[in-house]
């Protein structure tokens, strides 16, 4: 049984879309990949506000989270933890046998700049990693006066993981210096999960030349370099996501990024509106996600039945992420969706719920 | 302009899966996803003759291929080379800084078991990778001879690269004792790409606890214990290929396995005989590849001009791989094509060539 998606990945996808996977296939080696990677390409560059190569991986997102430390670090990586998703980089960070060291704060709570900027002034460091937006959490984390920070220190590479507000909000990724910046397409991009994108700049390509160990399948220079001037991808890549991803790209573009951004925005305060009337927002106040409101469930009810309810006449939302789980709930506002279907959902909790 | 597929990879999708790749989406880690896992899994392990865990990997061949040597050495691989695809394997090995030495024969030339038994007798290896079925070359190395002579080396894991042959070619993974056996599903298997697939022995596990390093996104304890259990995979999957994988399976089921097989022995014995007729067969005698067929161009004509003409009436076939193009040509019989077709192709091919 269908259910349209309220949880933070992967999101609704629109029917079109899902009708755009059953393309043929062609050959990755062939002028029609070729002319398909140079029409996606430079919509992807727009969308992101960046002139940086872009890395079209057939993985998920935590693979280019793997990929960008294995790349961008060859002496000590500060991994910004504060919640599930930057507590994995920094696991990942550590199963590559890197150097690192963590600024670490409570779940819920942000990172903020002068945190950073403490660690950074050691000298220690090559490269940080940021997580944009916490999934597990609800909480978004100041890029804007983070990546002002970052300016300090123009020999620190710049790590985002926008996994889950990449398309969801506005990230210019150029404006703020960012030279890795990256997501799955499977959250506010609205596409099947199976590809991962990323913004990758001149000064991170150039330090993984002098970085040793990296591997093939996530190796910059040979994807930016070797093939990126024959328009194809190191591997054979999911040919289906990637056009998928240009009618999608199309869409986006037809609605404006600023609408796109701004449809996240309302359908977020909509979400917290309603929470704070009948519950409490999680994470630490200013720091409000657009993209998933993580929810205190101060009532107490059964999130696991109110879930299995909404299941039957067809929505789903999420509970806590795992330690989470119960305590708190999440409701994306994610991709596709609009206000309309949120409110079709708030009345349908209200309803469950007798709120 | 659609055209139908002749190459050694995408293979023609039959529309019934392409239009499965339009499955909506549920979440990865819902109990749907679990049911779905937990239909494929045991069928590709029916399919696989054998009884290890399968890791289901959002990424291509070649993602695979770096896991097994991540994951399966800390002392020094054995890379068997033949071709483009296993002096890869021979550059992922080198890339990943792991100890490695070669055993190289000309292209188009097998890797025989005594030259395997002589490197391995000197006790320094603990892994070796081995391709089975040479893409590049349109050569199928003797599987089953190596496989004699990895029994008297239970210490060195046996890393097989199945990834023209698998589902074309049976190979009993449990018999020949295979501890990793990877492949693409868009080959043989007949899907689009973006996944990969491989059978795990629980030697090759025990090996990866004891190696550091290997990185997270394709780490198989992760995968093959903590996951396993709940029938999820470490990180979001791309569930559209799980879907069609599901639906592919039976189809091949109901084909049968030894139908599948002998199929795809008749459709390379008919284009053999038609190569040994007008041209000449690329690979050494007696390891002519069951899936691809590799020709010496001897009459020398243009197979740019006639791949052009081919895809005027919607066909495609490969020119030789990389150094090889022009001077030889290939013509896969992957995946779900039929002799008809083949036998379509080929008498295409007499008419614009005039044999």
């Amino acid at each position: 049984m269908r259910r349209k998606l309220f949880i933070p990945g992967p999101t609704e996808v629109r029917d079109e879309i899902l009708e755009a996977m059953s393309i043929y296939m062609f050959g990755h080696r062939s002028s029609d990949f070729s002319e398909l990677f140079n029409r996606v390409v430079p919509k992807v560059q727009k969308a992101l506000y960046t002139g940086n190569k872009i890395f079209l991986a057939t993985s998920s997102s935590t693979g280019l989270m793997e990929a960008s430390v294995r790349n961008c670090s060859n002496k000590k990586v500060l991994n910004c933890m504060c919640g599930a998703f930057s507590d994995r980089w920094n696991g990942i960070t550590k199963a590559c046998n890197l150097e690192c060291d963590q600024l670490k704060v409570e779940w819920g709570k942000a990172i903020k700049p002068e945190m950073v900027d403490e660690k950074l002034s050691t000298g220690e460091f090559d490269a940080i990693t940021f997580v944009h937006n916490e999934t597990s959490t609800g909480l978004m984390n100041p890029l804007e006066e983070i990546a002002e920070v970052m300016k300090k220190y123009p020999d620190v590479l710049f790590l985002v993981d926008a996994v889950s507000s990449m398309m969801g909000v506005k990230i210019e990724v150029d404006k703020l210096g960012i030279d890795v910046c990256l997501a799955g397409v499977q959250k506010c991009w609205a596409l099947p999960p199976g590809l991962a994108i990323a913004s990758v700049s001149e000064k991170a390509i150039e330090k993984s030349k002098q970085v040793t160990g990296k591997g093939y399948y996530f190796d910059f220079v040979t994807m930016l370099e070797k093939y990126w001037d024959k328009s194809q991808t190191t591997t054979t890549p999911t040919i289906t996501h990637i056009y998928a991803l240009d009618k999608q790209l199309d869409r986006i573009f037809a609605e404006g990024l600023d609408n796109r951004f701004n449809r996240h925005l309302q359908m977020a305060n909509y979400v917290r509106d309603w929470a704070n009337q009948y519950f409490e927002m999680f994470p630490e106040e200013g720091y409000w996600s657009n993209t998933v409101s993580c929810i205190k469930n101060t009532r107490g009810i059964s999130i696991k039945d109110l879930n299995k309810e909404l299941g039957n006449r067809g929505y789903t939302i999420s509970n806590g992420y795992g330690k989470m789980k119960e305590e708190t709930f999440r409701i994306a506002t994610m991709g596709d969706l609009t206000l309309d279907e949120i409110k079709e959902l708030i009345d349908l909790i209200n309803e469950i719920a007798q709120l």
